[in-house]
């Protein structure tokens, strides 16, 4: 095609979209991450007005949901991508779907949080949850990142860690159980920090699931389902030839 | 556009490539809702050779979500396809997270099923999980129908049904609670059990998931998030105008 002025005009404004959406998801991003801070803190400082706003704040979230789809639905129509590009926008329109459900959970834990402020005094397992939220909020954030700087490696380092929450979540259970055979009164409260460590470790799921898309869309290659190993050899290793597959124009 | 031969012949291929991966899906779910049947058979027969099976039939299913991947977006860079192909291409690459996520739960189930064989004694809860199993298979299969048929308003019975799964499974969990608290011995069996419900309660949530794409593909609207009350009046009213919209030749 000729690189006429008003081909080079079409182009410029395609890449702006591009880069409008995305910044869109790493604003939502951010949003997210911040509900899940504010959730836990909630629960931890017994703080059932911050919980309150969490949930409020889910609105908003389920909005820019709707919203980033529809850009990605208007540049797929009009834009008609390939390649690397069309690679960028089904990552955002998957991404975002990781993105509401974090928000969802986060939604959860300030739903307990407000239930447990209800019944007063602190339970056991809230060390459990501090130390698990922390590791868990710096798996989204490092995802986020990894998706702002297409940095494959981090986006590698995330799917790592997500191994090691989901060894401390069931430690962490284990040992509510046996709080919960020592004092049989507690249990539906300890049930409620239960629950509190699952949404933890179903956000780290989701970041995890972000984190294998920015794989896909940075190397070409679908990771899911591979496991660690295999997906280390994609990330460090077969780089060059995958992408030439899928960037190779019998592909557009 | 003309249509001559050329253009005709195109346009007949693309239709049998939409009615393929349309074809794929359905094929994915039908395996999926297999799945979800077995391993609830399997933890209520305590049949663990049947849970065995379920984890290993879980890897063609996460195949099939790749293959159907890779044939949306070989549609989506080859065909271009705008209005209503491209929201129907949209609902599969959706539908098909939803499934596989349906899958992955019955994985979980099965490997309860697993570990409550192991430990011998069929506890309580099995009436619960066996009841609310019936009706979350319903509404997969019901959400497959819809996508099927493109039955906006079976679709709708989904999203409405979704609501009795989560007031039973909260009934279900208040009297597991109190088993728990009678009998402190069988909290860890009995923790079991709830995560199976948990599961079933997640696989009714994916299916009113798919129920909502089945929805957005007939009827243009983004129902996700409306309340049952606004999503029932988009199925029901607004329909030609909505269509319009969305199929307005400025969309392309």
């Amino acid at each position: 095609m000729i690189k006429d002025s008003h081909t080079h005009h079409i182009s410029q404004q395609f890449n702006a979209e591009l880069e409008e959406v995305r910044s869109h998801l790493l604003e939502m991003g951010g949003l997210v991450e911040k509900q899940v801070n504010d959730a836990v803190t909630a629960l931890i400082e017994a703080d059932s007005g911050l919980a309150q706003r969490v949930r409020e704040v889910d609105d908003r979230i389920n909005q820019m949901e709707r919203n980033i789809d529809e850009e990605c639905l208007r540049i797929l129509a009009r834009r008609q991508p390939a390649a690397s590009d069309l690679r960028l926008i089904i990552s955002i329109s998957k991404s975002v779907i990781d993105l509401e459900r974090i928000g969802d959970e986060s939604t959860k834990i300030a739903r307990r949080a407000i239930q447990l402020c209800e019944e007063g005094e602190s339970p056991r397992g809230y060390v459990e949850v501090r130390h698990i939220s922390d590791q868990v909020s710096k798996m989204v954030r490092d995802a986020l990142d990894s998706f702002a700087r297409f940095d494959a490696d981090l986006a590698l380092s995330v799917a790592q860690y997500d191994k090691n929450i989901d060894r401390e979540y069931k430690t962490a259970l284990r040992e509510l159980v046996t709080y919960m055979m020592e004092d049989p009164r507690s249990i539906s409260r300890v049930l409620n920090v239960i629950w509190v460590l699952r949404s933890l470790e179903r956000i780290g799921d989701h970041a995890r699931n972000i984190s294998e898309l920015v794989i896909y869309l940075v190397r070409g290659t679908d990771v899911r389902h591979l496991g660690l190993k295999r997906m280390q050899e994609e990330v460090k290793g077969l780089t060059a030839e995958r992408i030439n597959v899928l960037d190779a124009p019998d592909d557009k």
